[in-house]
């Protein structure tokens, strides 16, 4: 039996982002890395992993069914007091690929600034050499 | 001697904010909070503390000579694995006093988004019932 309308079964879309690794411009002993990851209003954010080639492959997970929302990739350099941003990409969920596997990720260029429309954020620009290498992907329901 | 135009001795303002306590609307164990100032691309955070009364008396210091630039606080709500935003709030540099003591503070309403103009944050909108006590200034040139 099928009620109008309204689906019986109701499956939120689950996000999967996974953040693999960078390549930083610069001397391995700059730099002492971490990356939060933004949707909305919650983010979370990895350990700090020192050098110029940071490894986290930590992998993250939320249920989402906004597809014109985005999540914004930040990366931070550790200070003693003050972090300082390395750089930032804003990934729209709608050009996010469904699958049930890790892939081997994407290298994405790190951008300076974020662009808003409307105080939302829509994209970033200037882009710096910093690299990071990320798979974000959508859970197919099974 | 005086060279043209040059000012002999050039101070970079100090500006010293102290995140002392919030008051928060809700059941204390609902909340283990933190707050992250934000001035450009750094920023610090204070360690989380448990409770709706939270009181952290942790306090930052940056040098900057923009005072069209404003410091941005962000309270977050610690999770095992996402944080989620409890409120936030922008401070004009502009608007902040000189002194060299540290004051009583003043209890500031947390609101719930940013405004933006041109990429830039320029305020904030849609007040929570949650409350920040904030001592911000200036040390004056010696």
């Amino acid at each position: 039996m099928k009620t109008d309308g309204v689906p019986v079964c109701h499956h939120v879309p689950l996000c999967v982002p996974t953040v693999k690794k960078a390549k930083l411009d610069g001397p391995q002993e700059k730099f002492n890395t971490y990356v939060t990851l933004k949707v909305q209003n919650v983010k979370s954010t990895t350990i700090a992993v020192r050098g110029n080639l940071p490894c986290w492959e930590q992998d993250f997970m939320f249920e989402i069914n906004r597809l014109d929302l985005g999540l914004t990739v930040e990366m931070w350099n550790k200070g003693l007091i003050w972090d300082t941003m390395v750089g930032t990409v804003w990934i729209p969920l709608s050009s996010i690929r469904q699958s049930n596997e890790e892939g081997p990720g994407e290298w994405l260029t790190l951008d300076s600034q974020v662009i808003m429309a409307d105080s939302e954020i829509c994209g970033t620009k200037d882009p710096t050499l910093h690299l990071v290498l990320l798979d974000t992907r959508f859970e197919l329901p099974l």
